[in-house]
């Protein structure tokens, strides 16, 4: 299947656009899974086998886990391969770098560790990325818009020919995903009215889009921006983090149910 | 020591500005070394050993590490360890995320890994990169004109206030680093006339200027334009596969002691 359809068909299998974040801080595994030999993928387990019904994607931050150094990756590798395999994977490292570097994380975020897609920042230009543009199965999600308030200081610039700095990012974006049809846009949540006009700009990039839930972000303003188009919607610490107790587990399926329902009543 | 004081500390030490990479890739191991139990590691040890009174500091590019996986990260820790402490060590690792992320990250390679200082990319702006201008000690290298082709499709991009994206970049840089003065700016050495240009324009952020040798630019250039600017040039290829056999470290040696050699007539 090309990157595109792997994305429809996870999507159909549960009637969801949710795409659960796996961004667990090893500090704030509840107590009840403090013993286990890895108390981190304990937890990441337990998160998926509470919402793979629900999901269509399973989002991984690598930075929660090199933050545990050599340790972490192995965590992610153990949670990657514990995702069902008809479901989504997205390694979250916003990556990007000369090419000869390029190729190295293409290595290591589509073969070391078989993920179905990466994010990537598109900053150093066409052959920073070209390495993830040649295999039509695995896909690439740009950073577009963020989320956060620091998009404020680079990526709303005015440029010169009109544009903001995103806008010419999208646009680029777009051209780049003539040669395999593999890419995506990370456009923030926190943001619908700009997610609104990007999702005519570019009707065919699949969105990530960050944000609701913790960041602020509201599931409905998101689904009526985008309308018809392909998004994966991303919520993170609104499940894994839904309740630090022992219920962790029963808490993060209640708030993944909820937000599946929001969902398919906007559909 | 803070942030300069170490590059200059490093600098004095053996009167040279020349940063070696350790870009090493697991499938170009001499055949000598093939045996070792951690043959990266091995080449990494000989190559530090074979320049360490040559050599101001050391840059990891952690793709290479992340390319082995977990593995690759035990790889990085032990070779970070093996770097003198009197010389400067770089983690290449390009990052950028919003902030709860960013702090992950600075863990990862403050911590976990305590490097004395990170590349980052900066389009996600100041929440993004807050947590690294925390500490006095330890610095951050900005991706401010990289020196690959793709440089082109956004750095150079004309702003409406009239200057070039990586220009604004600079400023922006400049202005975090009235914080804790532990900023720096990556400025790639295959566009000499514009690293001229921008140390006018920031003259007390170091410079990490990286593309001398297998990427074209010119070690001369590189000096002329920086004037009296505290810059790290770095080289990688050029060094570590100054030889493919088994006199790879003698001819690691011999180049780095080349490039010494060449900076201290151009001092």
């Amino acid at each position: 299947m090309t990157f595109v359809e792997k994305i429809v068909s996870a999507q159909q299998t549960n009637n969801s656009l949710l795409c659960v974040g796996l961004d667990t801080d090893s500090r704030k595994i509840p107590d009840a899974l403090k013993d286990e030999r890895d108390p981190v993928l304990a937890f990441n387990k337990a998160i998926i086998d509470a919402t793979a019904d629900l999901a269509c994607s399973y989002k991984l931050n690598l930075a929660y886990y090199e933050a545990n150094g050599s340790k972490g990756l192995d965590t992610a590798l153990a949670t990657l391969e514990h995702i069902p395999k008809h479901l989504f994977s997205i390694a979250d490292v916003k990556r990007g770098d000369i090419g000869s570097t390029s190729d190295q994380y293409a290595i290591a975020y589509q073969q070391a560790m078989p993920f179905d897609c990466v994010t990537l920042s598109p900053y150093m230009g066409f052959d920073s990325v070209e390495t993830f543009l040649k295999d039509q199965t695995k896909g690439a999600f740009f950073l577009g818009l963020t989320s956060n308030p620091g998009a404020r200081d680079f990526q709303y610039l005015d440029l010169a020919s009109g544009k903001k700095l995103y806008e010419h990012v999208t646009d680029t974006v777009s051209s780049w995903n003539t040669t395999s049809k593999n890419c995506g846009l990370v456009v923030g949540a926190t943001k619908p009215s700009e997610l609104e006009a990007l999702r005519h700009r570019a009707p065919e990039l699949p969105f990530l889009v960050p944000g609701v839930g913790a960041q602020g972000g509201s599931l409905a303003d998101v689904m009526n921006a985008n309308g018809k188009g392909i998004a994966l919607i991303n919520v993170s610490r609104g499940i894994s983090y839904a309740s630090t107790g022992s219920d962790f587990k029963e808490a993060a399926r209640k708030a993944a149910m909820t937000i599946v329902e929001e969902m398919q009543s906007l559909m």
